[in-house]
């Protein structure tokens, strides 16, 4: 095995904390001795052990003189945990190979400069583009202390998110739909606007094995979500957020009673403020909201640019119609000029349902 | 090289005469001597040589004991030119490789009977996915008698076809524009409804080096196609049909004297019957129409259940609009399991954009 194969190996273990650290990074951890891997771990959850203690607990014989592979530089700072480099350094290690640098900008590089003082051979940016990539939501979350935020959205290929009555049970296939619940997992929050409550009544938890139920936020401007809604009955279950620009203790008293937290925001052309509702989600270290709609959310989502992703998954099917419902709507712009620009666009196939996986790219025109 | 390579370069010969032999098929044909090429050709127009003549004319040595590779079983009838099969026994050519049987169920295999029959081998079925795939118009077209119907539309990633003004201009970049002309010129013609000719006047025509223009087919149940629309001033130079309900002498009239041919289709729930159409152009060796939109077109189109291939060009942008137009118009499906379903669709990257290529499959529940 070469270099590449450990932190292809430490990106794997890193994944398994998917979903269960936020909003700590995903971090995974190999360390080699002799061309042997003697120890593994990766940062299973928030709160417990970073991925370099985890491997080095796991060690099967001493680390001394091994080589450390891990995905991202090592902190040097106290957290919920102590320094990770005073553990590398007491173990023994001779060598740390690096993937991601810490985004934090305070902290860039101190944990391996810390680690050179010392005497430790450092190699960085190994699979740096993958390791990067792996961390998506908590490169944006440290470096703005808003949540990453993903739009997502299932349509017919003539661009129907349901038929002209409004029926949309079902566009995507199962493959597709699961997908869909691992993001969900994979995200700390889930987002959508009081319409969808009133038309779907979701209950928008992850329905996949051992799936984690993201917190569920509901954008109500004017509070009309039903106290009867299966998000509200299920609030003391799972954590739901009601977002509203009603500043009145009677109107937001029944949802507090239900086990709901109510977050007050601004409007902002008659539409909730989302990106103040998305500074306050920040601060209760809220790192991701997946936005699923419906259309007039998407549209605010979008004009209010705090849309960092876009998810667009594609039925081979045509429902046509002129007033089926489309997933972006609101008034629209007028100029295609002025489009909202994707870039870095990836397609997966999932059964016969396709998934275009974009970043969104504000320019100027849109402000 | 081998059965498959030679196959294949017969492939790409026959290929070159995209767009001129319609409504022939594409065939090449590739000769081999001690393994060596010593001829090679392909249908290049219609009523022109067929691929076996071009390929035996070409010959720098003489065929006799050669193989031939065609892509196309050898024709043993007399149609615009005497049968290839009698070439092919007076040439003393010994075996024959072929990829598609000749589709027509009349003529099938006949060929290929004949020439066993006078001692020739032959092998049949080589790249035969490939060759089949090459000539779907003319295997539509010789067994139906219609044309092979192909819905085309660009549209954003969240379904929209212009913004809510109208504003279309542009949707995809240049490299899926020029694809779209590419298949201007590979299909006999165009079609559009009448509203696409009143709101952007298009020309119709083909714009790619050395391209073949389609002929323009208006739907204009009513003639409401205005006189000086550019499809009726350059009718005189590029063949141009006017489909409509109207029966007028005094309607149709202006249309003959500007150039045009009017073809009298009776209506059904309101529109042209497109089925009825597609038989009448059907008899006049049109063999494929490519329909251009709008969106009430493709409704009509997709419930009289004409369209074969189904090409979605998606931008990587966003317009939004809850009033902006869609692909697919009309009044829709009610249910999502009613939907117009597509299968083996395939995606092609052009630049920034995708295209997506499927097959429409119809079911008797769109009856």
């Amino acid at each position: 095995m070469i270099q590449h194969d450990y932190m292809k190996r430490a990106i794997k273990l890193a994944k398994a904390g998917c979903g269960f650290v936020n909003p700590n990074p995903m971090v995974g951890a190999v360390i080699v001795k002799n061309g042997e891997i003697i120890g593994e771990g990766y940062h299973r959850k928030y709160g417990e052990l970073h991925a370099e203690r985890d491997a080095l607990n796991n060690c099967i014989t001493s680390p001394k003189e091994a080589t450390l592979y891990v995905t991202l530089e090592p902190c040097c700072h106290y957290g919920k945990t102590p320094p990770c480099t005073d553990a590398i350094l007491k173990s023994g290690i001779k060598k740390v190979v690096i993937g991601s640098c810490d985004p934090n900008p305070i902290m860039q590089e101190k944990g391996i400069a810390l680690l050179r003082k010392h005497g430790i051979k450092v190699i960085e940016h190994v699979l740096e583009e993958e390791c990067n990539k792996l961390n998506e939501v908590f490169f944006h979350y440290i470096t703005t202390n808003t949540p990453y935020v993903i739009m997502k959205y299932a349509m017919t290929m003539d661009g129907k998110i349901a038929t002209h009555c409004g029926k949309s049970k079902w566009i995507t296939g199962e493959l597709a739909r699961e997908h869909v619940h691992r993001q969900r997992h994979k995200y700390s929050s889930i987002m959508v606007g009081v319409k969808t409550v009133l038309v779907d009544d979701p209950l928008l938890t992850c329905r996949v094995e051992n799936g984690k139920n993201p917190i569920r936020i509901i954008c109500d401007t004017n509070l009309r979500t039903p106290l009867n809604a299966k998000v509200i009955t299920t609030a003391k279950a799972i954590k739901t957020i009601i977002a509203t620009a009603s500043t009145s203790v009677l109107e937001q008293r029944p949802y507090w009673q239900a086990g709901c937290e109510v977050i007050t925001v601004p409007k902002r052309n008659g539409h909730l403020d989302l990106k103040k509702l998305m500074k306050k989600l920040g601060t209760q270290e809220i790192d991701s909201v997946l936005i699923e709609g419906g259309g007039a959310l998407h549209w605010s989502a979008l004009q209010s640019q705090i849309v960092n992703k876009h998810c667009c998954y594609i039925a081979p099917k045509l429902f046509g119609g002129e007033q089926a419902k489309t997933p972006i709507a609101g008034i629209g712009i007028e100029n295609p000029d002025h489009a909202f620009f994707l870039k870095n666009s990836k397609v997966l196939q999932l059964g016969d349902d396709f998934l275009i996986e974009s970043e969104v790219q504000y320019s100027c025109l849109q402000e």
